[in-house]
């Protein structure tokens, strides 16, 4: 099985690089990272009922195992430039359910992978339980990687687009009535979970700028935790002040909008910590990248997040952290 | 879960290597390629079932799920330097088992990558069914890597070491009586199965010698099939020369013996095709690299692979692959 899936997955997703000595199809593939560059490379893995649910288009997983990934190399300030796929599919299924389901995968991951570029060249295909892992690569001028460990008192703390959309979406899916999914502000919300946009182009922006980085896959709260305690540092958020969607606010009351914009995972938008004097250039850079860039708080001495609520007192706050269905 | 565990990995795998500046912790690893390298990358996955059964020591599925990554290099004449790690852990496990598999698991990985200096520079945990991906890494001078596509009509081919053992392994634990599991020849065999050595440094002795090569992992018949498909060749092979060990040969009769050398899979040796001046020197080569290599047919015009029997006829095969479990 695993050649003949894999020679479909290779024709949907063609992309001619020169640097691609060797693309699938021998036990290796061949690869020149440019002279001077340093590599970036990232794995993550996908898993039905734990990542996504079961009835998700094939479409849309190949596109989000292939953006969960480009959204830690947009996170370190990487561009693109190659991706490994390791693809398991159910065994109870017919050779043509598998066949369309690899059709529409590939298509999937190939509507994301065309406008950076990025060439898939490796895969193994495997039958079991539907889990999906993919690796990527990419280059980033030596020195100029975004850490988690930069943050410095007094830095600001920022975030790319909106929080708590994915969360939501996948709340709809789950518990919405019939109207509520129905609603075109539920299918920006589904959208948003099924298909997000790795923030590659403000990754490469905040190089030079950011002093820390990374994606907001498990939650604003445990993410910015990630950063402080790389950094040695705490964090006080404004909860007035977290960037959320029209969707969001026309579908939820404000406490959960809230909740979902602190807690809820697989945003994949970036947050990040710049010193007060950079602020205004890399919102002004950020709006033109058309993604946008809020200031939703502030790194302090100490250590942990705190939230402020609209009346001025902390939050208690009881989860941290996004266990996706676990919840 | 993600963060624990991984440190626990990290831990335990810990290889100083000057190219990695930035391994494990942050959202990509950064890494330094030595100039004038191409980069030789592959991924492969295991799934518990299908792969391996499901009472397999876990330090062994470290070992293996790296093994069989590092046979995709040395069969393309690769130097190993770094791995990626997806590992998903069966959700029901308590968070103490879970514990105890990744600590055995890391162990029985790093037993494989400290002779290799090879650094674990990412990893992403999850739970679901046990399912385990690695991308490997690895270093070969442009135009040196070996494909599957240079055999000619006249080459002889070869194999290292001895075939068959694994697949006789998984029989053994499958359907062999307390006593047949019991002996030093059973144990030998299981080794081979649990234990595979990828065979890095005879990749590396066959640059610039090999006209083709790849590693056996879905039996002999099926990867031979690849060489003489990417190569627009035919092979024959004698099944009298066909290298099998002691251990084999004492527990199953010569048909059997004959049948796992040419079908099954799993054994992680390298198949490689050699211009017959050449040969000699290989084997002399080899031979002092510990895995010897023995010459088992030769090169036809044509397509295909066909076995002489040891009567002078041609054998009539039903099986040219490797199923894993599924056989």
């Amino acid at each position: 099985m695993e050649f003949r899936l894999i020679d479909r997955i290779r024709e949907r997703t063609a992309q001619g690089r020169d640097d691609v000595h060797l693309g699938i199809g021998d036990d290796a593939a061949l690869l020149a990272v440019p002279e001077g560059q340093e590599l970036a490379v990232a794995i993550d893995t996908m898993v039905e009922g734990v990542h996504f649910l079961r009835d998700t288009a094939p479409a849309d997983l190949g596109w989000k195992s292939l953006a969960v990934n480009l959204s830690d190399l947009a996170a370190m300030g990487a561009t693109p430039a190659w991706a490994l796929l390791a693809l398991t599919l159910p065994r109870d299924a017919s050779p043509e359910a598998r066949g369309r389901f690899v059709d529409d995968f590939a298509d999937g991951f190939a509507q994301l992978a065309q406008p950076h570029r990025l060439a898939l060249v490796g895969g193994d295909t495997t039958s079991g339980p539907l889990v999906i892992s993919v690796a990527v690569h990419g280059f980033v001028p030596p020195g100029k990687a975004l850490h988690r460990s930069g943050a410095k008192a007094g830095d600001l703390v920022m975030v790319t687009g909106a929080l708590g959309d994915a969360a939501a979406g996948l709340y709809v899916l789950q518990h919405g009535s019939q109207d509520h999914r129905d609603s075109a502000h539920a299918a920006a919300l589904v959208e948003r979970l099924h298909r997000p946009v790795p923030r590659i182009a403000a990754g490469l922006a905040l190089r030079d700028r950011a002093s820390a980085c990374l994606d907001v896959s498990d939650g604003l709260l445990a993410d910015l935790g990630h950063i402080c305690a790389a950094s040695g540092v705490g964090a006080e958020i404004e909860s007035a002040l977290l960037p959320r969607s029209p969707a969001l606010l026309a579908l939820f009351d404000e406490t959960s909008a809230r909740d979902f914009a602190l807690s809820g995972g697989d945003d994949y938008e970036l947050c990040f910590t710049v010193p007060a004097s950079r602020a205004a250039e890399v919102q002004a850079d950020l709006a033109r990248l058309g993604c946008g860039a809020t200031r939703i708080g502030r790194i302090v001495e100490g250590a942990g997040v705190r939230v402020r609520g609209t009346d001025g007192g902390w939050l208690e706050l009881e989860r941290q952290g996004w266990d996706h269905f676990a919840a």
